[in-house]
């Protein structure tokens, strides 16, 4: 049955251009969705350029099935992230961490002609995930890519409750940190450059707040890990001086430039750097599931899913001053 | 009972000094050691200038003990490294890592009296090791610091048998690392700038070798680990190439300078930079335990331990000449 997709793609000079094309309907193992909310991330920002269809923070209800479409059914509230699919043969896909899959298909690379700045998109069943009752869409689709981020540095790697976290910027994804680390009885300790985002940050769960601007040397006790949400770290020192010996640092930003770290406290303290993107499947479950159980909320402000709706959220995003996810919603 | 002690000193502008002091015997938990050989490690250069006994990388023999020691016998084979002691009790020691506790007493900046470029040192027993059976004492020393640094790597992070493991740089410590990786059945990846020790590496163990000089592209299969044992890295696009989503690069040589590497591959691909300094006295017990059960054997060249000694083995190791422990021997 084909149906009539609305699209929002980026374009070189002419801004955000909206699309219409006629798609037929699923098959197989594919799943309609029609989108309801769709977050905006950083990500979509590097891309507004490109001619392509922007939004990998899709949630929405599922509107047809393919015939072997076993995991969903009509009408269920579904979201998808920044992966499309995997090879599930490879070394990476064989231990779960199906965002390191040697093939992987995934947003702004692969399928380009959709994603979640759109009325509709079809998606492969195995990498759509349902939404839990309980989570609204309009705060499932910021979790999508910004939520995944966050949690999976958490779930993954060593981050455990009784470790002292801190968090360094209060965005898009410094706020969810704050929030699932708080839920988990952690330590939180906020860094923010100056105290404007004090309150809030307390109130999503942070047990310190330490404001960076001009300092050299910040009084908080000393930290297990560091989420670095910001996209820069203009004095690593005073930093690494608030880190325990064989601390961990994951800096969350893509970011094209160089990282600088001074190279003895790293040695010298078994400090360890850690990246990490986006999330696997398995975590995105864990995610929804935490979120939902714990009450985690994204902080959002909505637009609609329409040209200048999608402008406007992108410029306030650009701006640095979504407090702290947009989020598209259709009318 | 006090005793007579030679011991090699850096000072400011007249080179290597002897120096000559008597000493009390050892009271309590002290071992009196009376040095056989020492090694000579890329640490005691940073302390030529330095107004302070040289050398941790000591073994020799037993020759007093104090009231309180049951773990040693006068005549045992002990021999000590980076570490002197511990506080037992700060959250690094109550988790095994001696390395890292917040009151370490270590090389250089503690007991700066007395080191293994000496004729004796003396040392609570709790930091002295016991030399296996079946390891020359020779061979023994450059493993107190150099082989305890490369094996602490393998041994307290995540090396496995059937990881693909990458050694940049053949020398005291890379040759050491492709020693112990290729003993544990490890495919080991020898990087080296030109062809010069390639058939030494192969020798050692190593199952293939990579010229890197002007070579922007590495031809070798992908890499879960990357041992860096080399001060400097000229280039790290063509090294990052060939690491495995999520694996890992292990800086081992202290530097002042930064690290500098490409964000956006540590990112998208989930890369860790892991620092790492010497070894616990767990990992070291292990260490020479695996040496001498599986025939590591440091390749060495002998100096005598004398002034003019210690000046030559320093300098021959200043030049990049040494192939590749130098080691001192008591007359």
């Amino acid at each position: 049955m084909s149906i009539e997709v609305t699209s929002f793609k980026g374009s070189k000079n002419k801004g955000i251009l909206e699309s219409k094309t006629r798609r037929d309907g699923p098959t197989g193992n594919q799943v309609l969705v029609k989108v309801t909310h769709s977050g905006i991330c950083g990500t979509d920002e590097h891309y507004k350029n490109a001619d392509i269809v922007l939004g990998h923070e899709g949630v929405g209800t599922v509107e047809q099935i393919g015939d072997r479409v076993t995991k969903f059914k009509v009408g269920d509230l579904v979201g998808w992230g920044y992966l499309h699919m995997t090879c599930g043969e490879c070394e990476q896909c064989l231990q779960g961490r199906d965002q390191y899959c040697a093939s992987v298909e995934k947003y702004a690379t692969h399928n380009t002609h959709q994603g979640s700045f759109a009325s509709h998109a079809i998606w492969d069943a195995s990498f759509l995930f349902k939404i839990p009752d309980g989570l609204a869409p309009e705060h499932a689709a910021p979790l999508m890519c910004g939520g995944a981020t966050v949690f999976e540095i958490i779930e993954s790697y060593d981050i455990r409750a009784t470790h002292r976290v801190g968090v360094v910027g209060v965005g898009g994804l410094g706020h969810l940190a704050i929030q699932f680390l708080a839920k988990m009885g952690t330590n939180v300790v906020v860094f923010s450059s100056t105290d404007s985002k004090r309150e809030e940050a307390m109130q999503l769960g942070a047990t310190e707040f330490c404001t960076t601007k001009d300092k050299k040397k910040f009084e908080v006790g000393k930290l297990d890990h560091l989420i670095i949400t910001t996209s820069f770290v203009p004095d690593w020192k005073p930093l690494l001086d608030v880190l325990k010996p064989r601390g961990s640092i994951y800096p969350v930003t893509v970011d094209s430039t160089d990282l600088v770290v001074p190279m003895m406290p790293i040695i010298l303290k078994g400090f360890k750097i850690q990246g990490s993107l986006v999330s696997s499947r398995l975590v995105m479950r864990r995610m929804l599931d935490f979120a939902a159980r714990n009450g985690v909320k994204p902080m959002i402000e909505t637009f609609p899913m329409t040209r200048e709706g999608v402008e406007e959220g992108m410029a306030k995003l650009r701006e640095g001053k979504m407090r702290y996810r947009g989020v598209l919603v259709a009318a």
